[in-house]
């Protein structure tokens, strides 16, 4: 498998500024996330304290991003992330379009926007998923909840319907109303809690409970500590120091992913300390042989 | 005395960005350093690395930033800061222009460039000065060295041969070769080292020694250990946390004086940063009455 130098994840500006540096350090660089780059900085109405672009337009900084990512010939992989594993030597990311191996990883993801529902970070792995797509083939001919955060979820819905017996599908985001087939059960209620029994997962909405043989919370971004089994976080943020290294060796972490404030030019500026951060511990790697 | 919220010292994409970002949260600053910007970012000759300005010239970036600055109607106090005393409540920047009051203050001063001459260090205020203008009249009738490592030195020089009886001059910068008075002796040698002994000061350049009643030496900025009494720094550098927090409450740094790596978006993110921490210091500091 071809193995990148520096695999980041996410294309706000955080992720956009650490694939600049890397790109121009001569790295071999994965650029995943989103070719409209980021959701929060298209929508946003006017921009103030990026310097160098007074009164921007969220669009028109994003404008200006793709052209400086063009200019550099850097490409985005669209997909979602679903886990990262240290494998020692290089890490292991497993994402909707695949697995792919890089010697270091810069998470700027972005901050997971809203709660866990109640009890789920304890059935993780045991009734909960976050990959429809990866774990699909254990749902064959079973019953299945999908929460959905995002319109990615209306996808996972139909493709789950060819594979499992029944979907109860809770769409929590504003979006057109999709056409589903017959097993799937759209409710449009809001889920609270999941709890287990048995070899049964139990969703509630606070008036009413689901059941299912498993359930999948499909947001548009998954918390840190469930993405990358081992890493120190603090809340909803990985826990970073001034060069922005994680807990673990060789991944790094930037932008609002990485604490507050969550504004776009502290994000920018992260990314640049993140793939700097990179490039000198792939140096040492090299240099260890 | 009119009393700032915010005074921030710089004027490179660190204290720019802390500006723009305290004056859009409504704070009365005051922003001192050069009306030029910064005579690094003004003579690069292409920039690669901050997102959304693609292969930009230092000086159009500068421009850009400029704009930025007259948009939100941001002026600059062009001024040399010698010194910042932390008084309590408040802190007083002694300077070139004047002394000046403010609840908080952000260093963005750039690091220091070259290093301390041999000695130098133990002499401060014993010997050794580092603003001309301010100490002038300690040195009537006296002989003094001038070690000028930038051109407004030219201007200190003339200054103070109109008060001291000799002036010896070492310009160490590359400029125009100036006219001084008669009583000014320029030596084109580099300065290595200062010591004292009873009341005259010594300066030497390796091969040869002057001596004079004071020693001023004039570089582009001062280190932080010497313009903060107080200050806890690493090397040439302001120690901070995350949140560019320094070792004096209600003072912050950020760019490169914060720290490695020098570079203009890495500065930028840390002005904005070091300008919300100082928004809130303030907060809370009103909040306590």
């Amino acid at each position: 498998m071809e193995r990148y130098d520096i695999a980041i994840t996410g294309t706000g500006p955080a992720g956009i500024s650490a694939a600049i540096t890397a790109k121009i350090r001569n790295k071999k660089i994965l650029l995943i996330g989103d070719k409209k780059l980021s959701k929060k900085l298209a929508a946003a109405k006017e921009i103030n304290n990026y310097p160098g672009f007074p009164k921007v337009k969220g669009s028109d900084l994003a404008e200006a991003l793709t052209r400086h990512l063009e200019d550099l010939d850097i490409q985005i992989t669209e997909a979602r992330v679903n886990a990262v594993y240290a494998m020692g030597k290089y890490f292991s990311l497993q994402t909707s379009k695949g697995d792919f191996e890089a010697r270091s990883v810069i998470i700027a993801s972005g901050v997971m926007q809203g709660k866990l529902l109640e009890g789920e970070e304890g059935l993780v792995g045991n009734g909960v998923g976050y990959c429809a797509t990866c774990d699909a083939p254990l749902y064959k001919g079973k019953d299945v909840i999908i929460a959905g955060y995002g319109e990615e979820a209306d996808e996972e819905t139909a493709f789950l319907s060819e594979i499992a017996r029944s979907v109860t599908y809770f769409p929590v985001f504003n979006g057109e109303e999709k056409t589903f087939a017959s097993n799937v059960t759209v409710i449009k209620e809001k889920p609270e809690s999941v709890r287990r029994e048995g070899k049964r997962v139990f969703l509630s909405t606070g008036d009413k409970e689901y059941e299912a043989d498993g359930v999948f919370i499909l947001r548009e971004s998954v918390s840190p500590g469930q993405l990358i089994p081992g890493l120190v976080t603090e809340g909803p943020h990985i826990k970073v120091d001034r060069e922005l290294n994680t807990s673990i060796s060789g991944l790094f972490a930037c932008g609002d992913i990485a604490g507050k404030p969550y504004q776009y030019i502290k994000s920018a500026g992260e990314g640049n300390v993140a793939a700097l951060s990179a490039v000198g511990y792939l140096a040492k790697q090299n240099a260890a042989g």
